[in-house]
């Protein structure tokens, strides 16, 4: 049997399940790209919520984009997030929900650090709303040198719904 | 059919598959604690190797900890290792891998990073052996105000033997 959300994670139960879709990718320094994507959001009881997620590219199939973290609750409506990718960066986020009108979280970097070969990103923006079973976000990053750009947009199915209470 | 061990990640073959064992924790300012433990190394063909693990406490079965990220392959026996836990931790991490007398990887901590609410950690040292199916590792770390100071015993076998080529 799975356990009970705690409490604390409450306000991310719209976020739960596996999630299938397709996203399309642009920035300044790159050609512009399409990609299916998988996001997964569990949990096991205690005040965080997992996260990961890959996408491949939609013209070839190819593996693509990977990262994971963990949602922490600190309390109310805000979470600490923190990622890492096999670009080399991790992060430090906050991120912010809203119920209303639907569920949303907006998750800001503190900072992103990146190892030493890493590709220097300065500052990421995520949206992401969920409707019933759809889910959305935008992604906006500061990169090579760049102001904060809009880099990702994706639309994603609930493939797997949570058993959990 | 799964893809191909990229070439630079082979030097990590040894690691790949899912691994299940035990641990035992301990450190000077908490009370010392058996553990279960499931780590996941796995690839898509890419030049990083994904890695996920999650603990449980073996007199409860209650989840524990969880941390999750991805070695980078930099060239020759180096990798990069990013890794994200709840505990609100992020690691910029240096993994060498030695190939005899049998295989082992040395994973320090460029710098570790935490949110607001973490606990102050400010270096993580992970040595992880394999022999045949079995995987053992140690680690130390130094947090609380505290200098390197041995955490983390386990020794798991492996579960899940990886189908790729």
């Amino acid at each position: 049997m799975e356990p009970a959300l705690h409490p604390l994670c409450e306000p991310l139960r719209p976020l739960l399940g596996t999630w299938r879709g397709a996203g399309h990718g642009d920035y300044p320094t790159i050609v512009a790209f399409d990609y299916n994507e998988e996001i997964t959001f569990s949990h096991v009881g205690k005040p965080f919520v997992a996260y990961v997620q890959r996408t491949a590219i939609a013209a070839t199939g190819l593996p693509a984009h990977a990262e994971s973290g963990y949602l922490r609750a600190v309390g109310g409506d805000e979470y600490e997030f923190v990622i890492s990718s096999p670009t080399g960066l991790v992060e430090i986020d906050r991120a912010v929900v809203t119920q209303r009108p639907g569920f949303s979280i907006e998750v800001t970097a503190h900072a992103v650090h990146g190892t030493p070969s890493a590709k220097p990103v300065t500052a990421i923006l995520r949206r992401i709303s969920v409707d019933a079973d759809i889910l959305r976000y935008d992604v906006s990053m500061a990169a090579m040198g760049l102001e904060l750009t809009h880099h990702l947009h994706a639309e994603l199915r609930r493939f797997v719904v949570p058993t959990a209470p």
